[in-house]
């Protein structure tokens, strides 16, 4: 097992310095955020040089100084951190925006269209208008956009879709997605009172659950299976009595090229914490993973043992051992997955801004067109239900 | 944990001797039919007094000789079994039925209407009319009918049932049903040169793979929920190119009350056992069961840890309780759950002969009207793959 | 994969008839009386025609009655039973023994000496001179003695001993054997309290956890790694205080042709049900099972990804595979491995009754041979801890 | 659930500055070397100023350059650095040691005679002697003193030892803690040949295993347990014909009032990973830990339902809860187990420079007389197994 020397940081070794990162969204209270700049962190190729931490003005820089920042980039809205830093000869490289979904859009075209790469949250937006226009703007700009679909970033995720690729599981023929967390689950919480109030007052999208893990599940299926959904059937809304934003959602899918699907998602299956699972079956084998043990992935070949497989263990491809920073049997977690994109995002715009070419494993972090499939997706899912279930593609 | 005295035998004490068991299929070769003789030995309430094990007259002869059985009482058919038990002093008490699916319905009701309690294997009938009729009959007889959806006979199984009607789920919102497994996904086997013919000549009913396997995981859910499928939307049919029979099911369900659910089953997933999995969340906590594991079932209580239930470990319910035969951290396994229909039909049938009470909890057990409830979900299924995926309620 | 007919009951096959069998102890209240009725039953090599259940005469006469067998062979003491049956010429064949450990001696002499086959639960005896006196009696006597270290039934412990003796482990290095439960850990009950008072009292043994569980984990790791205890260092006894029963031992192990290995064993694990857990190393790979899930076999290769191993699924030995009853997926438990006791034993003294051969697979139960070895293992643990962890070399 | 706002940096806030690092050794083809590094990034406490990364001064150089560094902080050698350090008003404030286990003593008193803070590699060091003094230096340095048992980082242990401590268990009876690698198991590799020469030549210490491994679970198990080992039976060596370095150790453990464990560790066990593993019974329950799936916790209370325990799940007790950085099912690994010490450690030395309290929980990270215990420990085990396995005083 050859693991990826930890010491050599491509994009130092590319540019000569860290790329220089500024951050909007994501302030006190937020895990997104710390996660964010965790990930930044981890393998060295980015320094945090500005924050628009918060959407009243005082806190936002109040914020941004505690975190070590100098005043005067400590700023108080994105948008003015993106109109200062364009002026800066020493301003940032990179954006990254974890606001609430509705600001996606408008944040990520005025950076593209000011010339930085960006990384973003998911949902990439909350319309598919929006979703089609900033797809566009990202393809003319040239620069790199990177969306935090960061299920994609776990070794043993990246280990699946390598097998698929190399064709270990034949023909795929079925397939299984769900994503159940139990985040909503408490009935005694009044609709409209959680903790974080955009979800619930419209930010959040016309469809709180796929906007929030409905699009993750639906992007890990396209990542692993390499398959497009080209049609669904689905039933979408609050379960809860009284509730407004939509709870679960429940569909069937058609994959291109005929292979079918399940899809489930909720979060409102009380107890449960955080399992997004994927199944997926070909005429070879089937794949299971979830993402409460995502160090472990299970493979189960026509007519041999049951295996499983771990980072770094015997027989993980390239593109997953490239996304393992250690020895097998040491687990690594959300951060560092997610912080795997950060480190192929980064490699990518170092390589753009060096003129160079990257190593193509590097490029398969979540980009604008998976942002504007996704969308694509919640939109067919709504008009689906809104029929009553009638079959829909995305897209159309 | 108080355990049920093994050494009571409700049979015995309730009749005086074992009751006198005949059976119908199962001859050399299948599995299922040393199952239920495994099963009805287990307990010590029954006795094997004839059998008719083969639909090859000779055969059946020869096969029911080497089970130890009098020449006379090995039967050349079902039929030939039915009529001559009928006449003797000391014929079968009760006849259990493991044709395949297309005889059941002929075989239930001659033997209730001669006077016999039948026990069936699942689907109860190929056909909704036949389904109905049986039903009648049955109603009509007082004769008990068991029908074999073993699964719910397992102890966690019986124990997650008892906990959903104690209240500890709450009110139920969401739940998934699968039986995934991977008998049918080696596609080197030409179409129709399974082992065994008649699930692929017709006789295995409309759907094989809801006769096979979808109705155990209908029927589970039912049993588990205590609610009644009121509308599906589906998609069935082979998912294997060239292949004729159904290998594969997808649905998304409207439970009575208002909770929702996702419904797949295959026997094309590649590697994959025999994985019946049941999960359900009311707005108090979850409850995950697999049958893979049957000896563990997790609980996810909402704000509390998550708990593993076992076999007579603290928490049993006496619903559960009464469903396992040894202390706690001795797995029982599919024979037993198998065996606990036989035991509580047993008892039943017992019961009603001698003109006694049988205990409440021994009533459980799946019968005509279950499967009924069976065959019109698979006939709603099919009506709605047949309609595009549109809702229909089963039954109508 | 193959399944062995389940149709064909080898003792039919042989004798005509099902062997004859009286029962020894396991009166009402005993779990391990109905077990053993139960593995009798499931593969019908068996009937039951003779009981002595109780130590107390009245109590014995009743319960067998109660198992619905005739007055004059529901005997009041088990040796009445042996003199009685001896003489029968529709005599029992084999005696099944279940009393405290304390009369498995004479108990099993007795009958070995009247020309009965004899299956005895462990341990074999509670002293080492009459365990060599019994092993003894029973090479001179040509009869079957099955020793009920039922673990050692279990489909995947047997696979484990087929692929260590097929050299899939290489040559074998290291192993670990446990068996750590919590029965004894509730210490709100005083010392003699216990449900069952002959574990106190002296009957149980020298050392009631060793004569419990530990011979058990003795047998398993001799049974699966085909090697013998050379020397063992120990220390046992009572770990809660005024405690005078020992609870707990543990010992390191030196294996003859020079592995090591760690045996640890406790009743006093709080919460613990039942985990006999092995774990064995050779030079290409390490197999781990527990009995907990006793349908998983793990199988780490050197340099390969792990396998789960499961009963009749890929890569089964033809030991574990006639060890099975049923295809992959459905999983059997306690009952089925101890019943593969019962069936091996059977076809064994149906063999000699018939002057045939059996199976050589068939002749891997617990043996006298074996039950020396587990009292001489219990000696040299007891003499070790009373040298202050001395090395002792077992049998010596 | 409250979670520690993951923006309060405590370095910042104390000192209003990140520490600044110099790290000696971990160059090149070194996991442990970025490992170090990134734990040191994630929670952004550390700025790294100055490095020594190998013991060839030319490639010492070059490699801290690669990392970013000015050539005149990239050392030719660790003592060059700690001198030159030691003379800059910018100087390092903490030196973090990872260079082979023999150079620990040297560069460790050496640096807290300058007046460093220091962050050391496992075993502390290589003999006794230097153990003890440099536990000596340290005390009366007055300056923090991290040795990385970075496995005491896991919230999953830290949520056990928590739990001990507010007598979740009761009393402590029985204790089994074992590491079991595969890492030395390929005996195609000629001893001496390994990747890493240090660890065979002599500079790796008296035992390997125990040096590697043996500390780590000596450690873990006084960690959660509070307890020391009294007296330790053991056996050590090599169990792989021709090797000279130890590869197993196996023991029996006296613990301080009373309670018996049970120790196992090697590096021999083919295709096992990494599976550091501890159990640990009171006379109220027991605890499960496993470093393969480190996010959970297994607490089988006696009498109630056993529990998995997760990360911020509910039960999570504060010395858990604040080494945690994300809400429950976002698994941590062992980057962030190990960023724990670096995140404690900091907060430790912050606080003693600014002359303020760290949070007590801060101060649980090992330490040099955890160091000097593990050091004793391994001197016992040696003296046991050479006097044929006598039980020894660890610090006699």
């Amino acid at each position: 097992m050859t693991i990826a020397s930890p010491n050599l940081n491509p994009v130092i070794a590319l540019l000569g310095r860290r790329l220089r990162l500024a951050v909007i969204g994501g302030g006190p209270g937020s895990f997104i955020g710390a996660m964010h700049r965790q990930a930044a962190r981890l393998d060295d190729g980015y320094e945090l040089v500005a924050a628009a931490l918060s959407s009243d003005p005082e806190k936002s820089v109040q914020a941004g100084v505690s975190l070590g920042l100098p005043a005067e980039r400590a700023y108080a809205s994105g948008l003015a951190l993106l109109q200062a830093e364009a002026q800066r000869t020493d301003g940032a490289d990179v954006i990254a925006i974890m606001t609430p979904n509705d600001s996606h859009f408008e944040l990520s075209v005025t950076a593209l269209k000011l010339g930085f790469d960006v990384i973003c949250d998911k949902p990439m937006t909350n319309t598919l208008a929006e979703a089609r226009e900033l797809h566009a703007v990202q393809q003319q700009s040239g620069r790199v956009f990177c969306l935090t679909h960061n299920y994609t970033g776990y070794p043993m995720v990246r280990q699946a879709r390598a097998m698929v690729e190399a064709g270990e599981l034949g023909e795929l023929r079925l397939m299984q997605v769900e994503y159940v967390q139990g985040g909503r689950a408490d009935e005694s919480i009044p609709p409209g009172q959680n903790k974080k109030r955009w979800k619930e007052d419209g930010r959040g999208g016309p469809s709180l659950v796929m906007g929030d893990i409905g699009t993750h599940a639906h992007n890990l299926l396209r990542f692993v299976s390499g398959l497009e959904v080209a049609e669904v059937a689905a039933e979408i809304g609050p379960i809860v009595p009284g509730r407004v934003v939509h709870d679960y959602a429940g569909a069937m899918l058609r994959m291109e090229g005929g292979a079918r699907g399940s899809f489930w998602v909720t979060q409102t299956a009380a107890g449960v914490e955080n399992c997004l699972r994927l199944r997926i079956s070909g005429n070879r084998g089937t794949l299971e993973w979830m993402q409460e043990v995502p160090q472990e992935l299970l493979f189960k070949p026509l007519g041999a043992p049951q295996q499983k497989r771990t980072p770094n263990g015997p027989g993980t491809l390239p593109f997953a051992a490239r996304s393992c920073r250690i020895v097998a049997g040491h687990p690594e977690g959300f951060h560092e997955g997610f912080a795997n994109l950060y480190k192929d995002a980064g490699e990518a715009i170092a390589a753009r801004r060096a003129g160079a070419a990257p190593d193509p494993l590097a490029l398969h972090f979540p980009n604008a067109l998976d942002g504007l499939r996704g969308v694509e997706f919640v939109d067919a899912v709504m008009r689906s239900s809104e029929a009553n279930g009638a079959w829909m593609k995305p897209g159309a």
